[in-house]
């Protein structure tokens, strides 16, 4: 174990990162739930490239493998082959540029009085402080000191404390502030619960008599598995050989979806919350085209995220789509940073130019964010350099203003580039000869969905505070 | 070292593999060629992923470094600074789904009466066996037994008993038979050179007062270096302090440049031999809507290689284009392999079909080859379950018929569907509503270039035979 | 972090092994903390090969690296650059052939509610059950659920109760029940405590201005340290600024010394509780041979452990001392197993008989201890094979009849082969000519200090018991 | 491969290392010989540390795995199970302080012409340079340019030319000049052969009705094998279905021994060429006794290879034999340099001093060589330190003051102190009491049998030159 203790370095280099968890209980079906649980983690790996892991329950014990790692190279078959049981979670955790270690790795397998637990978390407390220091006054330690530490402490105290494991759950979702959506696997159960807001996207499927939890629906169809549906804010599923089991928790009567999940960060192919995150950004796309036309020949979006959107922009507008600008599949992993005099060669690494699609023409270059705005600003040189005559761009959500408390990695305030600059001065900065960004009032509408929304990073309104 | 030698398995899961060489000469300014090799065999890396290797001379003495992996695995600061001189060059290298270890790695180097010398090379030699038989009738041994190690061994031979380097490279040239593009770190120099035929492309670039070789020109862009121009086929290009040097060898009078770089393994931004690779692409999905028209209401391209072909068919047909199959970002790493009961699983972990895009829509899905088929079935599959109406498969390449000699990792010829099945029975294995391939003829007039191509893999006509 | 939970296979091959605890606090000197430790922790690698870490504390920062594998192994100059720091704590674990992980390796290293403390134990709690179920029934959790957990948590209540630290250890000690000897890192002090009757070593050593804590001496000359003293049973020293702070808690009124500690488990050139570990050897070889003497031409220990023995029952009888008996020293390291057929190949590999020292000779044999009897078979069987004319055993303790409690890793009764077998069978067993062993009496006056010694192993008399 | 080329830093620390080399052929037993391999090469392990490599001929295919490292860190079982078949050789070299890197580990396996041959070597040529010219004015490359490569090369142009194998191999020993013992995998069956005055040692085991080779005898005894003789200078053997058969090449009729395996180089247990190396030390112990009496209290040796002369000086002399001097059994891997302010500390942890068995006594230390004199100053040091009233050195063979030019790895002759010092300045050095040294007319008795050593390193007179 790698374990430097200590201070953390939080510096990172970019928006977006969070975690991901995926659980499954095997119900009378003749499944292998590690390696169900390790395609449904290839399945959500976008969700988080630092470190995951895989715990599974046999006969009252609780195995558990986790490493730094994508889940490709953390596993082979041979660790499978050692996590043989009737339920399983898993999670793969987020990468940051500071210091990491596998203390952070998840899921968490404890031993509390009455046998073991393990639990995978995603999400962000606002109360972990104060959490915290009032368990550590009654002699609690922490070794990482992560919000799925604490959470596991206080849910044990509450295992023992209270008569069932709805009430242990029930006390513990009572005391944590923020995000959270949790798959637990406790007693031989499967147990997902979320956040009464219902920040972080949980969804529950069926793959023929055995129930499946995970972050993301695209994780299901790899498996043959169908979504039933979303796991509701402030709801407990407790599924077993019984089947599926419901508790609601109380809420505050309406949601706070993280809008950023339809954005950016989930997968096309994923449905959240009822909507398809695929026609959420084709909207956004079509809606940018509305409030911001530009006269232009080619619409090309920034890979890989903003291809939808720019699909959308395309087709509203009835301006050509072109494939100008190509991701290296490569990068992704660890590569030599350049020195100083080749310092936008990393840009360069990352994407390529298509001199033959853009020579001449007038771009719309869509994208789904800006964060920092340096990528952006090699990006647009890079296209001017092969002979775009105008880089009209177009970003299909908001300025990211505020960093979000919630779970996603976004960098301070002061590393926002759209937090000191106005979109002008943006504008400027990255070289393009126009900039425009959808509005909220639109980006809302874009999933198409009755469901309150987050929208903190572009407004500033956070729907959850520590002392609520 | 892992030196499991013997008999190699010699199963391939896939066509399109082959090799890349890069090369740079550093004369008077401020280069760092170790981590410029580093960033153009990054450029490169599609062109071959098992293996990877840089050597460099300082001062007579010429260190090498070469590892299984990808680059960005293999190499890091550490590594790179411990490779300083004057003169690098670089090799990737494919990926086999049989045994493969690091003595086939590039570049090798060896010492020879009068020094060192580090080579590299990316082609296939047709008369291996003969060569290979007779140097071992002079008491010469092989350790890996593969092409390079030949190469390198006739090479020296000459190189002692020739008067010039010129004389030994083209004394070697005149007794190897097939395709090779080469790179060459030998007396302080940096050489080039490409069979008579032209097979395997290799191009110079420029970067200051400095002359860079590379199988494509894609690697220059991230360096900030230009393209000069293809190194022409029979030709030996020496770089020294001096500048660039060219001696040209005895050539039939016509090329044969492998269009399979243009259809499939050549990036989208390179350049080779006068064409755009993107343009060809594009063309070819043109001629294709031409020849091959449909009445439908979407077309989408196979991730990553057919996006370019399926634009064309898009513009030439009228008919929309969209992303209706999305392609896994983390799959190309291996991935424990399903079981029975998921066999069709590991493209589901490649692919997802979008359905919000697709459902109840007549598509056309093109892609730029069908080797086995067993993936085309599934993807096809994947589309009808997800809502599509009718799939009308388009190639922008004709049946895949025969093996390449020269240097593509093909199947051989009873794994290829083409060569055992017609373009009819193919549709129906795949489970397509039509299957159209692109004519040859329209195929060879895609790059819109003069030169000859080598198109044995379609007809059958291999250019250089043994025996010749 | 490799972290199979779940139930540990408890088989063990062979007697012998436990863990060394190491700390230094630097006062005002230019010491290295952490080297220190290191080379602390290499002298006493003999008590533990399975895991070992350091824990350093900088400026209210712990840091602390663990790792399985040998102290040699598992640091280098850069792991110890990153440990800076003016206090350090280290230790070393013993080897297991059961599975084992890093979640049992130490320093254990926590944040308590008003800091961070790291750990390190040596010794064995007997009521670890009763206090786990406990602190489990107020809602603890446990990771991988040792004593020395266990004993971190108990602290760190005691911690934010208590008014002091010494406070919060000794509310500590009072529930601990067993055999503990520990280095505490805490509050920018070096703490360290030993159980009430001294079972497990703890010594203190002296470095210019600085004090050193360490479960042997040995590890002081290598950094020519000085031992000032052993730290006392029931003893808490204080290290910090101010020179050492002595707390004495109440104690039984006699020691319960580990004489296995003097038969075989420390170091000869260690001194214990005021005895010399070499002198007690010889001591007891010396009363072995006035018990036990035997007609015989040559004297040879069983390397290592039992070579002072040997040479004090050779220098008692008059009987020329020899190497009969050569140990491999490459053993140690874990090799493949013979198969089947070449079943007595581990020990042959282990130990290898000299045939011109011992051919046509009558032998006597002297060993520490004998444990399941199948080693000594064979060397007996390799001595004859090598041409002894008669082979005596001759142990230089009573017959080890029943497990240590208390922190030394005995096999289970039914292992022990004294348990099973008389003294007459077993030296058929093992094919000897003849077979004695120390009596109790005598081994209890060979380290000729009057402290009282635990001999539970021999005698199954156990001084501290769970229900007292 | 970690293949880093270039001009290797020739700089090692101590004398005394080489190689060592093991082949088995099974006839028509049910043996395992990959395995038999491990077990042979684990127990000539002392002969080289660096790298070692298991080569293993099954139905013409030759498959070999070697690596940096110890025999029992670089196989496991997975990667024996992988070398099966009917011939083993096997290899272990030695440790240097320059850089090492596994181009020059062994068995080198090739193609030739008409199949494949693996070969190992232990030794020393003296003409490599003018082989490596002469060959390289052929057209031949080299990659490591190490002497077996040489070695291979020849033989296999001999392969080719002559009509059989003996002739072959008798054609390379005519133009191969200094030390060798070869063992040699070809065409199915296993050959060894030794430089014309048997320099390096080899010999002839049986197992069941299979034979065996090994640089030593010791490793047959761990497998149950017996010594059937030595391969004798200038024999070639040659083992295959039909047993052994032996061709005798010319010898100039004496032969050359190294003297050093006996002093130092071996372990006791081997015999080579007739004689016991055990009984060769106490030989040379006794002998020092008489030449070089002295009035002293205890005889101690320096572990390991010492402590056999000791005990011969001791029982010579009369005086009490013991140990003083304790040697960490976990040093011998790699660790952490102390220091400038801990300089001696890299002794203290190799050795430690027992004071109760010193304390107040003349001592005679008894060693078997001073290469440097550095670690000597040092234990001198910790002995007095420790209580010795004199210390008196006897060194069991003369002044090393010339390099070994046939495969020990001495240091250069400016490293050597003796070739600078006088006995009497080295005395003061290292601060004994009185040093004298074995004459060499003394040791080349010590072995008592017939045959001629090489003593160069004591005289000077080298007896194979590359100019003869």
């Amino acid at each position: 174990m790698e374990c430097i203790n200590g201070l953390r370095d939080e510096i990172r280099d970019c928006l977006h990162e969070e975690c991901g968890v995926f659980g499954v209980y095997n119900n009378n079906d003749e499944l292998d739930v590690s390696r169900l649980t390790y395609y449904g983690l290839y399945s959500i790996q976008h969700r988080g490239q630092e470190s995951c892991g895989i715990a599974v329950e046999d006969e009252d014990v609780i195995r558990c493998y986790k490493q730094m790692g994508l889940v490709c190279d953390v596993f082979n078959e041979e660790r499978l082959a050692s996590l043989k049981g009737q339920v399983a979670i898993g999670h793969v955790r987020y990468s940051t540029a500071g210091a990491s270690n596998v203390l952070n790795a998840q899921p968490i397998t404890v031993n509390y009085r009455d046998g073991m637990m393990a639990l995978a978390h995603n999400g962000n407390l606002v109360n972990s402080e104060e959490l915290r220091y009032k368990m550590g006054s009654g002699g609690s330690v922490f070794v990482a000191g992560n919000d799925t530490e604490i959470i596991v402490k206080i849910l044990s105290k509450n295992l023992v404390s209270e008569a069932t494991i709805e009430d242990a759950v029930k006390q513990t979702m009572r005391v944590l502030k923020g995000s959270y959506a949790i798959v637990l696997l406790l007693q031989g159960k499967l147990i997902g619960f979320r956040d009464p807001l219902g920040i972080r996207p949980l969804c529950l499927g069926k793959l023929k008599h055995s129930y499946i939890l995970s972050s993301e629906s695209c994780a299901f169809s790899v498996m043959g598995a169908e979504l039933i549906r979303d796991v509701n804010p402030g709801e407990i599923v407790i599924i077993d050989d019984d089947g599926t089991r419901s508790v609601q928790t109380p809420t505050p009567g309406h949601s706070a979806y993280c809008i950023f999940e339809h954005v950016y960060f989930a997968r096309p192919d994923s449905y959240i919350d009822g909507a398809s995150v695929y026609r959420a950004r084709e909207n956004a796309g079509r809606m940018l085209a509305k409030e911001y036309p530009v006269d232009a020949d080619l619409v090309i979006g920034a890979p890989d995220s903003a291809l939808t959107a720019a699909i959308g922009y395309a087709r509203e507008s009835g301006i050509p789509y072109g494939h100008g600008l190509m991701r290296n599949r490569y990068v992704g992993r660890t590569f030599i940073q350049p020195t100083q005099e080749m310092r936008d060669a990393a840009v360069h690494m990352k994407f390529s130019a298509l001199r033959n699609e853009i020579e001449g023409k007038r771009l719309v270059l869509v994208d789904d964010s800006i964060v920092r705005g340096t990528t952006t600003r090699v990006v647009v040189q890079m296209l001017k350099e092969a002979g775009a005559k105008e880089v009209h761009m177009r970003i299909s959500s908001p300025p990211v203003m505020f960093p979000c408390h919630y779970g996603i990695d976004t960098a301070t305030a002061s590393q926002l580039i759209a937090s000191r600059l106005s979109v002008e001065e943006i504008c400027q900065m990255v070289g393009a000869d126009s900039l425009r960004y959808l509005s909220l009032e639109s980006l809302l509408k874009a999933p198409g969905i009755d469901g309150g929304f987050c929208s903190a990073c572009f407004s500033g309104n956070y729907m959850v505070k520590n002392n609520e």
